[in-house]
């Protein structure tokens, strides 16, 4: 069933929002928030009879209209402030409020981790599909980040909901840094989480300018990496099979320096190398999500590849927020979404994008 | 003319969009923000035939809706970042867009300074009739501190327009100062200055919780500066007069410390005796507004007792991004709205209210 994409819409189990929660979890690189707060209320409303449904974009009509949602902030914070699935919701019932229109489907602005499951938090409580994609294909920190942005699609109307009564919408912004900078600030002073609906997208822009099938992709990982557990194989080797990743390092984290500034989550960590890599050293530079990863000093590593540093055992991925000293972690890279990889894409979400000046070359070759 | 409130709608003369320049600057108590950008645009617009009309609020039926309107943000920002009529013309359509329904008419959030003249700025480009009012009776630096708030009149929705292509709707507010909180930071986001419409009122909420009557108020405040200017009498004195004023000191500013903070410009003055006050000293404190005055050290005037700085000579108001060393001051007290003097209203504009815990004892006794 997971490998073949179906037309109609299909209930998701119980079993494969585990999966999905394991998937998302690494395509996160470090960032999108853990999912395991959004996986609890899941669970939760599927013992209470809940089946959300998920939807190819294939099967929307091209002037259906989809709600982007994203739980946007320093994924520190989402450590505190514990996600509900009546947050995500209501900004996306402000979101057609405003709009005066129904969405016919829920979508995630980014697969990578808790995000990805929002949507599915959302669509519990108002009973609608989600569509099988995003706009990242893994988790970024800021809104002009998405393949939406970078295929130039409008960037406003957005609206940000919180645990209290509080609402914003952004309803014209003048360019896509000037989205993510009045919501960034909207969100920063609710404190630094809130539940956002991005600019609603059409059925033929989800079509033309989406991520698809990211959904069932990180299905497909999280079943990868509970298979490998269950036969005692090692998980990570299962990712870098499915995903054609490639292992960048092994060692124990020596350092990590975190700060939550600007509603985002920034830092670096130190990994010392162990087995095949004692005597070496890997650095790790993020804003919510891994940016750059440096080998001995040199530059190995950097977005848009996405950068997954993971338990050596588990084969569960570490987020920014709990990356500590004395992990054992295992760093990997998987091949990012082709439209990230494009000159357009590379100036929203390359290196330069984040302050790095270092030009882009794909481990991948 | 000016004495008798008419119940038609009435044209404003040139001159008398002069005179509100002068009497609003002095009733903004050192903030609402320089209004000779204002003016210069209304002399602009007056040049080019327009006429705006104003109306008593008497003149409202129930519910009509009336746009409750100011240029939020940090005064000292407003001396870089001039003001244009579209912007705050821009905040008001944008309120009316999202409602889906026309104003009837604009009033300013506060009287005090060039917020006194944006609703005409609005009415301008918009055609509609100012109201005789505001919601202050003088200016005041937060959202909650207005007579609506003080009669718990709901806060939103807001709109907030900026000189680019900027727009954020506040929906909800969970409270009057989640509500100053989300718009000051998107205020703060655009520059810390912004075109704003408060939550609509209607005609019923104007003409209760309403302070009527100020715009001509503040009209006749300036013209008798400007008599008393043509008649060489001391223009001061004529405040005092016209407004039962009480004049507490005069000297000569010795140092002034002023930071554009979190979307204000909060500081202090200290003011040397001369004259009658030689071997005495005068501390000011303002966050956009003067807010305390202490001679020698113990508590003078505060907040909301109407603390005005003049230039001595001119009869000028002195805001506090202009005040500087060697300027030759006045200050004097004017009587507050008595809807700000009760229990509920110190709650919201007394001394405490901006962090000084002082209690408010009028120099009016």
């Amino acid at each position: 069933m997971l490998g073949c994409r179906s037309v109609a819409p299909r209930p998701v189990s119980a079993g494969e929002i585990e999966s999905l929660a394991i998937g998302a979890w690494i395509l996160g690189t470090g960032g999108g928030g853990s999912p395991y707060h959004a996986l609890l209320n899941m669970r939760t409303l599927y013992r209470g009879g809940t089946v959300v449904s998920l939807i190819d974009a294939a099967e929307l009509a091209d002037d259906d209209l989809v709600a982007i949602v994203s739980n946007m902030g320093a994924p520190l914070v989402g450590q505190e402030r514990l996600t509900d699935p009546a947050t995500i919701a209501r900004a996306v019932t402000m979101m057609e409020e405003y709009l005066g229109r129904r969405f016919r489907a829920i979508m995630s602005v980014e697969i990578g981790g808790g995000n990805a499951i929002q949507p599915f938090m959302a669509a519990a409580l108002l009973g609608r599909p989600v569509v099988d994609g995003d706009a990242m294909g893994r988790a970024f920190p800021e809104a002009q980040m998405t393949s939406f942005a970078i295929h130039d699609l409008p960037m406003s109307p957005l609206t940000l909901a919180d645990v209290r009564d509080n609402g914003v919408v952004v309803t014209r912004a003048a360019s896509w840094k000037w989205m993510e900078r009045l919501s960034r600030t909207a969100c920063v002073a609710v404190g630094s989480i809130a539940g956002t609906c991005k600019a609603p997208r059409t059925g033929r822009e989800v079509k033309d300018c989406g991520i698809l099938g990211t959904t069932t992709k990180a299905i497909r990982l999280g079943d990868a990496v509970l298979a490998a557990r269950r036969a005692h194989r090692d998980p990570i080797q299962a990712v870098l099979d499915a995903e054609g990743g490639r292992l960048l390092f092994t060692g124990k984290v020596q350092d990590v320096a975190r700060r939550t500034t600007e509603g985002f989550l920034r830092g670096r960590a130190i990994v010392e190398g162990l087995d095949a890599f004692r005597e070496h050293r890997f650095e790790l530079a993020f804003q919510n999500e891994f940016a750059v990863g440096w080998l001995d000093g040199e530059p190995r590593v950097t977005t848009p590849d996405l950068i997954c540093v993971m338990d050596t055992v588990s084969g569960e991925a570490v987020g920014t927020e709990v990356l500590r000293y004395g992990q054992r972690v295992t760093v990997i890279a998987l091949p990012a979404p082709p439209v990230l990889l494009t000159p357009k894409g590379l100036e929203h979400v390359g290196p330069r994008a984040f302050g790095y000046d270092l030009e882009f070359t794909s481990v991948f070759g």
